[in-house]
């Protein structure tokens, strides 16, 4: 099996069906470094729904992508790392729980096999079953998390302890992640309630706010990062409502006023020596997505950026 | 409290917080005779999800509507059916469970006040927590039913019981619905499997396909339905998605080649006496309707319609 | 000056500044048997408005038109009527009078040069100012009128005389059509009052509504309109709300269950020796249309059909 | 009467009909500080149309919106700052002056009654008949207005001295506002004539270009407008196509290259100790706003920041 | 290799990389009775472009179908037809020979192994190549076409040979087709020229237009359509612009006034005994299709029609 | 013939059919400066088509534009400046050498007439023969080239020597472009090959990457085009695709995480003395742009700036 994606000066990026980067699909993960799948469960949402389609949505655009990330030396990604796109996890739509059991059963023979799981959601609550099958093999993980809101909270509608609003609670709570290595990126807009954003740091998160991040440069966040984390495995889950809505108007919760694509993208691209474990990139919904599917093709380019860390790593 | 519509002869129809055809709102039933409200609930919507911004959609679209239906001897909605618009009941997405039992504790009271309960879905689901507290009530309903599918399945993904395909077969089994006095209309397209018509016959009700339809008259197929019905009261379940795509292309579950929006007016039209006890128009989904927003005022319409057959009932 | 439009096998429908069929523009009519223009006011409109951008809409879609109409015997429409596109009446947004006055300015000379006028609105209310100017050469006109409403309300809000809903009411008060000789075809819908209908039997229209036409055939139909005309010069106003939504989702005012794009081109291409002196096709809203435009190709082909209809009775 | 709105932690944002952050309808403004409400004319547009759809596309993305602004020291907003939907002003389409004297005497209530008035247009027009009513009782005002244009001609189409480029000009003249402590920012863009910027300091205001805001701080610029203002009551007017059209598609008269959403929220939150009086947030036209709705949502939080900027002063 | 389907009612729709009907992809056709593929080139449209895109859009919408048909007696098309998805032709964007060439290689393999061919395009020009590498096994065909063109014009723009308006003169011309057993169905809409429509009576094909159709009954068609073939192997092709643009507003060249998806779905369901070898489904354009994607669900439903077709003829 | 624009303020911009600024349409040069036309081929794009829609696109949104420019001291740019919309070039579709010559064709009479040659792509192929042309009078150009890719490649599919990715180093090799004079910016994200960016500089050209442009202002970044042009005629080249994609979604290969509008349009407003004797602004698709139509609003926007920098160049 080789993992080389698809020619895209060879044959055109529209001809035939889209895979990741036009990676080779896989049914096992039997000796891939990483593997990309999809997680296509909204039942979490607490507004917008849709990210079920979120993962396909990022592959159609995603063929834009090319395989040498020029940020990182002229890295030939693929040279380094051996990825395959794995399809999308089953899930129950309408019955969280079931979903959760079912993401957990997919992400844990990758866990079991040492192969970094790269996922496409879906909601932000399929972070916890994919924490929980990463954790169960490597203990409490580093959490680097950029996204406008903490998703801290106790508890959504009817009591309800599994939302896209709680994800991180639990996981802390289950020892899932060491919050004193842990650190959450990008939180902006008006609150529920006081504590929104110190029940964090309540929790022992580290907490930037998005007028934190305008207020300093890339390189400084980036060496906050990899400071925080000291070494430590790491989850890295990128909610796509951390970017300004005019550059990311395809998520599920938009939330106004937040940091350009490039300034995303440079942050990314300036981290170092990060030992990624996992990844998630979520709440794409490409039914607000415009026509120019901008916010896929962020995502997607999200993704290969974390694709090329991991790459970078292992050179 | 009156239930005279705004004049949008005199106040435009864009002015305003839009309600059911302009219709005052309330928060309980007392003197009414029938209320309208939304189930914004897509938690159990198998492929396509989105319909928990359909009541809303709805809403805004019936603003186009006018009180007096000229299919009916020019007959004043209003003067003889107080109606005003409820609200939506409350849900817990993602909980398909949690979620009926939310929607039956909205509709109970309705029912216990013999306020005819008339819904916007929400994906098809959400018709057996509405059945389940009407038919409390009131007994087994004769069920009629528009739709492209059965909806009579057992089970859905996972073993599940409750899903959008599912509530006809509980109806059934929960004793909510009399088989002998029920019909469905519409069904069409490919199968699951060789049964998915004939479970609907082997439960005991009426089906007359879309080929039927179109070999037959209006007039017909309406004298098909009050006989079926043999005068019990009704519960008549309306979904989008039975209108072709082109006349309804928001839905969630589209099936293409059926019978035209008109086509389905007039057969709506030349219904005559038959005792409507609560009805739903559901599926239907403002993301996949295009900017002329067809599939919201289609529902309205129909929505019309049934209120005005109500009207005149009780004329 | 030639009238004859660009060949689509040789220069790309796609190439160069649209007109209507790619037609030469011109800026006066000397020379022509009838002239297509563009009224973009919405001023009047009383719920959606944007058909100011409705005669550019038409424009654009139009190119995808032929010369040579094979209902008429093959016939070459631009050798037996020379026509141009002469741009857009001036508006004055906001302020219908004013607006009023600028239409009859511009067409008035069309009328005195007896050069067929024909308009792309433009919300209804321009057929007011449009027939005052043909009128003031040709005298009371005969009114064939497709729409799903009459249009003949005597005021709107805050007792405003000319609107969208008004302007064939104004007609008969002013003597611009004769009622014994007009047709009003399409109606349909939900009522504001018991009198909607009755209101133009009761300035002397006939009235033929969608529930009549669905019954007929479009040659009865066609009959029946010669007959009525019975020979007088003739304003022809196509709504395109008379279309069901399906088929014309870009319109101000949009009636579910109407009668299809076919059945309506059927139609007009079995009318038969109609004396068109003006025509205008109305309440296209490309805003409302979806990306397919299916509306303004619809707009287009109505006018050429009306073209052919001169064109052939001038053969 | 409470003006707490509903909690989206209980009740799902998509339920219900959408009013301003979900906040309660009031029919009069009694017991109010602030009231919301929208003027949905957009009569007075020289371009695009179709504003009059603007409150309510702002009411259903407002409901994203949380009571509690962290921008501003944790502050409840509404535990400070009784506020209620008020609904929306009449209007009289396509009749400008009588659309000016429905709005004026809407407002004039709530003015007599000390309640600050907040509006969402509607086309810029509308801010006229708006200080009007707030003048006839508080004296000229001073006025912060955001922009990409000043407003400030003369007359447009047919010599109107009533269109959405003429408002400040003719507050000026009226003696509604106090150009001595009034300031213009985020002009740009290619102009009409050579006066077009130049006419503003000629009425006597201060003009601060996007080009002047991009090479400032937002401390700055809110230490200026502060400066400006020197105490007096104010009339604040958010123009939403002061924002770069990436940000804010969907307005009606875009101009390229302007400040970001951050930018713009950022300014607003750092502005300190002004007494609003009455303000508005201009030209939504969620016609031209992309499935992902930015800029309704945009708007809301502008407003949003304006009533917390209302409540930080109160506390 | 299997060539079941994935069952939707256990792995949800939305669920992995999409192919067409979930059927299983492959690489080479060995084993199997019929291959799907798509032909992803728009090289040859003359007016709107973007059918490259038309493959993937239709297997995404595919997934909405299931295996059996209850047209044809209950028939489980897969157990009596193996069929798999083996992706795209190779294309040459911008360089209609050479694309041809690659169509021709790639259909000729399945054309020698004896597997029905079935195509997704791509504009019309692409039945060209694929009828020469079927006809190079076969000999002339029997062509059933359908479509509001002909598609016979000897040149387009610049004299060129080879467009979508072209390919059937040349499959006369090099003998690809039997002209005396084959027929175009649903012409209509104004002409280039008076030979638009004759020229391919000249050529000897059987013309039948949508005026024809629509004025004839499904049975009667289908038993013409039979009667023409007389028994010969078949070439079916099926341009969706045939169907009205109210059901396919995503094509290339619409033309108004056509008959219902209704209408075309149950021609081809009437349709006995053909012996299809080869078969396309064109001009799906999906960035003309709204947010609905009816354009796409009904391409794949006329392709699983066509499938059935074959089934059923096999058994 | 006068080059003075309608004036906006008297004929409202949506009156008429749109040319570029609403400049009067010529169809020769004669006594022009500059001429504005659009070629309409998107033959050589390799992914993403409907570029040929492009130039109708923007002069749509170009009617926004007004003629005098407060960025260079209030200039009245046709003033200095004699301008015409000439239309578009003919193309052959499907066919890029054949549309080569015809564009070539088309540029040459300008050419020689010394009229400043202004187009609107279409994909970045068209380029070439516009180079071709105009360096067939002027010898090798300055090239001034604004992209997120280099756009010289080698060959593309099937070893095409002419694509969009191609053209400058067709131009090199040509001679038609002097490289020691020519400078690229903007380009960024991943690559086909390690030698994406350097075979760029190995060709001669100076190379800017938009991380190079974010980290220096634009009077530093203008400067070194003057100082890299050197007072040589420049040929000035923008790619739409140079902007991010939230400010230009309607590309043809969108790039993640480039400069905004305002980034872009400061550094044009900051070029001082280039002397510009051909330019285009290439890539605009309005089919992946949103309802605001943003992207052909910059696209129009740029072009303008060019006008003005020629007018001031003449001042």
């Amino acid at each position: 099996m080789t993992q080389t994606p698809t020619d895209s000066m060879e044959l055109p990026r529209f001809c035939g069906v889209p895979t990741f980067m036009r990676l080779p699909q896989a049914e096992d993960p039997e000796g891939l470094d990483a593997a990309v799948f999809g997680i296509p469960s909204d039942s979490g949402a607490p507004y917008r729904t849709g990210a079920r389609f979120g993962p396909n949505a990022i592959r159609d655009m995603s063929v834009m992508l090319r395989p040498i990330n020029p940020y990182r030396d002229l890295l030939h990604v693929f040279d380094h790392l051996k990825v395959a796109d794995l399809g999308d996890t089953p899930v129950v739509p309408g019955y969280v729980p079931d979903t959760f059991a079912a993401i957990e059963a997919f992400v844990a023979p990758l866990a079991r096999a040492g192969v970094i799981s790269c996922a496409f959601g879906g909601d932000h609550s399929v972070s916890l079953p994919h924490l929980r099958a990463v954790a169960a093999q490597r203990g409490p993980l580093a959490l680097v998390h950029f996204d406008a809101h903490t998703d801290t909270w106790d508890t959504y509608f009817g009591q309800k302890r599994d939302s896209a609003g709680t994800p991180f609670r639990r996981a802390a709570e289950e020892n899932l992640v060491d919050p004193a290595r842990s650190i959450q990126l990008g939180m902006r807009g008006s609150l529920f309630s006081p504590t929104d954003l110190s029940q964090s740091l309540d929790l022992g998160f580290d907490v930037v706010t998005t007028d934190d991040m305008m207020a300093s440069s890339a390189s400084v966040l980036a060496d906050r990062i990899v400071a925080r984390v000291g070494g430590a495995p790491v989850f890295l889950s990128f909610d796509m409502d951390v970017v300004d809505p005019a550059f990311a108007p395809g998520v599920q919760t938009p939330e106004a006023g937040g940091p350009s694509g490039f300034e995303m993208l440079n942050l990314l691209r300036q981290l170092q020596g990060l030992n990624l474990v996992a990844c998630d990139v979520v709440e794409t919904n490409p039914l607000y997505d415009g026509p120019g599917k901008i916010t896929s093709l962020l995502a997607a380019t999200v993704m290969a950026e974390l694709l090329a860390l991991m790459a970078d790593t292992r050179r």
